[in-house]
């Protein structure tokens, strides 16, 4: 069994067809037929796998097609493959081809397929079910064939059907490297003490903290030693990747599949012309209300959204370009900015927030340069958490971080692509916090923004984020507040914690 | 002449008011004319000035009012004085209010307004123009009138006349300091030449650039010089601002009243079920399009927008305290991330971009002590400028940045609260460059967010940008790109530019 398509098409000429020009189509779909259909096709396809015209007929100016396909040159891209000939061909009789209709497109999947599988999509008008099998009937256009759209569809049923027999189970979790347990000194809520102490304060949008002169003082110690001990050491250099992302981002990394719910949507000004603008302000001097919904409808959007994962809007740096061998590795980070997810409702601590601050490592090169740096990059990882910060920590190959945000599970199918977790343990909540991850991606961003190396290599990339909050409720909830007993290095770095605000 | 306010109102009582009901009526309305409303107004006022009930009457359970006024008592404000002496007044009868409909309201302003002075709000229901005055009816309800909405439309209609009559003239900008014209050594357009050296890459969205290390390293330079030779010295401490600013914040700041043009607004969805996105996610993976009118219609908001003046949403930290005495002034300073702004199109360069990275002081305390840390750090800017970046630079006077972004013109009013603009010249463009500014915003803040001083003195604040693009817009355009020829005291920080990346 396997899966079957069929189309109708009407081929609309510039004038009525002459008889020698229907003797020329006969011609053109005998020979599309028995050579033209059959290129690229492997050897052990049988002949109802590939595609072929099985019924035509021309009348007046109009040449109507049956294309039926199995996986082989499938029936649309019979059809384009046909227009080609046929254009030539009719070319000779000067007739041209104006318009390509498509009257019926089915979809047969060998397979009784659970409903949740079916994508919603305007495309799809009738599903039948068959003894074990649905067809799909589809309405779509020409262009909506040359955009491969029965293929796409054909490949979000798999992909979904393969989801659902994952059913509720966990994402993939492998332990790799386990610390040991370390001495406990402090079994409280780090947020809960940092609060009592002023060093934090909510702001005013949800799970967003305004961080007092102490916390940042943690903040500033723990990203110098990344800085010091890990990013400088191994040779990446620093650059300023942008924080508004828009879909022409998302569309190339992948998050566009998936990553809808988490977003925060940036929507823009539909003109910067102050008198448009002139009643929203001024219903807010006279109500001392913001008229959301007059705003609302004033927008254009949402071109995309704030930063969510920090290294997709670094890509168009190298978009469309051939990397030289000789400069590469490229090992770069960033650390300009706030990240922002839309996470689940309540109340929770600076591990898990909507704002956050995240130091993101990001490499480039062949396969082998990038497993090495993600190699070399673990191992500096293990000397900072074991040697200058002592915690108690774990790391662990989960579902790569790119296929869990494109709503995916399972592993990455490859041994060397996939995401390695840090977690550190939480006294408090006897828990394990995911602190920071190390990914290698594969060929994901070098193919979805078009990245070459000079060598023909394919070009791989890995990245790494470092989520500040994270590494401060791991390094807090494990080590308390008496500074005398914190590690020395952090302790030096830290120095007096500076009380600048007193309230009454 | 003064303005005039009018309003007829019915007064709904729990059942119809027996005659003695009636009696307590004419007695109450009778009170409030000759003391209720007379409380707190000036001697000097004349009795048309002053709210009365004008005329009045029972019927069944409706006690109907006509209160007409000038400035003083004004109708709505005498409304709910005489609400207070009526409720009393008819407990005794065991008479309860239930309701209170505004059936008329109008206020009479003594000016021959232009058109364009009178806001567009639905209050406004009509406007009728007589000699030398117009008059305005309102359709308000009570609680419009207990929220000051009449006093505001007055109020907004006045500060319409004054910016109407400042025209089309430029803001306020008066010369403070120069610092002489100094050695010209390039002539290039800086963008162009960080383009042409691969300094730089446009983003994906538009004003945006993506920061490559060599430029990188002009800008931690030019912080860390910010850091050591202004924050650090001055004794300003590191917090952390959030970046995601909601309405909560700009109602009180004062930026709800007119940044709306150039903000970026941002929208959370509905909903973070994965079902409820499952189509849209769909709709991408089979079209590969973002479909985003149907993703427009799943977002709620916009909740408010991205950092756009980075000091307003520091401020709920001190909301509703009241500082120590002796902990101030309380100097703080935020580079946590970036800041964004709608600016009109077209193509510029970095010293005017959507995306910018600044690094924002803030500072409160008493009036003197906000002053005076202006005055301390505007001499270390001119240390840093003169001595380290040896750049040609002015400064001047101008219409406060609050007032701007509230679109009001002119002066602040006072002579210690404003903006001072630093400008740079540009020699490639033979103009100015506002680069960073330093501002006295007198009690704006602590006012709209409720922040005292334990002492009872007025408390103020103050706040300057440092824009590290336009910092290094400013340098590069005078200095160019032969570091030997740069200040040393930059060219040292900076070192050798890192050539990571190499393109074929």
């Amino acid at each position: 069994m396997f899966v079957r398509f069929a189309l109708n098409a009407d081929l609309h000429f510039s004038r009525e067809l002459p008889p020698e020009a229907v003797e020329a189509v006969a011609k053109t779909v005998q020979e599309a037929n028995t050579t033209l259909f059959r290129r690229g096709v492997p050897a052990e396809a049988t002949e109802e796998q590939i595609g072929k015209i099985t019924r035509w007929s021309a009348d007046g100016s109009v040449v109507s097609l049956k294309i039926e396909s199995g996986p082989y040159t499938r029936a649309h891209d019979a059809l384009f493959r046909f227009r080609r000939s046929i254009v030539r061909a009719m070319g000779r009789h000067r007739l041209g081809l104006r318009d390509i209709r498509i009257t019926a497109f089915r979809v047969l999947l060998p397979d009784e397929l659970p409903d949740a599988a079916i994508p919603k999509v305007p495309f799809i008008t009738t599903v039948h079910r068959l003894p074990g099998a649905v067809e799909l009937e589809l309405d779509c256009s020409a262009s909506d064939l040359e955009n491969r759209v029965p293929d796409r569809i054909v490949r979000l049923i798999e992909e979904k059907k393969e989801a659902l027999s994952y059913g509720g189970k966990v994402e993939h979790w492998e332990l790799v490297f386990e610390s040991g347990a370390k001495p406990r000194v402090y079994s409280g809520n780090p947020t809960e003490e940092m609060l009592a102490r002023g060093w934090i304060r909510h702001g005013a949008s949800r799970g967003q903290w305004i961080y007092a002169p102490q916390a940042v003082q943690l903040f500033r110690a723990l990203e110098k030693i990344v800085i010091d001990e890990i990013v400088t050491p191994l040779g990446f250099s620093e650059m300023i990747f942008p924080k508004l992302v828009p879909w022409e981002v998302w569309m190339r990394s992948g998050h566009a599949k998936g990553v809808y719910p988490e977003i925060y949507y940036v929507c823009t000004p539909k003109t910067r012309d102050p008198a448009y603008w002139e009643e929203i302000a001024d219903y807010f001097k006279v109500t001392g209300k913001v008229p959301v919904e007059q705003i609302r409808e004033r927008l254009d959007g949402p071109i995309g959204g704030m930063c969510y994962a920090q290294c997709p809007p670094f890509w168009p740096f190298v978009q469309g370009e051939t990397l030289a061998n000789d400069s590469l590795p490229v090992l770069v980070f960033d650390r300009s900015g706030t990240s922002h997810r839309y996470e689940s409702g309540g109340i929770h601590g600076i591990e898990r927030v909507d704002e956050f601050h995240r130091i993101e490592i990001l490499w480039l090169g062949t396969a082998e340069q990038t497993i090495e740096t993600a190699d070399r990059l673990h191992e500096a990882y293990v000397r900072v958490f074991e040697d200058l910060l002592d915690l108690e920590w774990r790391s662990a190959k989960v579902t790569p971080w790119f296929m869990a945000q494109e709503g995916m599970v399972g592993g990455s199918g490859s041994a060397e692509v996939g995401t390695r977790d840090y977690e550190a343990y939480l006294p408090y909540s006897d828990s394990w916090l995911e602190f920071q991850n190390v990914s290698v991606n594969g060929n994901k961003y070098p193919k979805g923004f078009n990245v070459k190396i000079q060598s023909g290599a394919d070009c791989w990339s890995g990245c790494s984020g470092i989520g500040l909050e994270r590494w401060t409720a791991a390094f807090l909830a494990q080590k308390g507040f008496d500074l005398s007993k914190w590690p020395e290095a952090v302790a030096r770095l830290v120095g007096e914690p500076k009380e600048v605000f007193r309230f009454l």
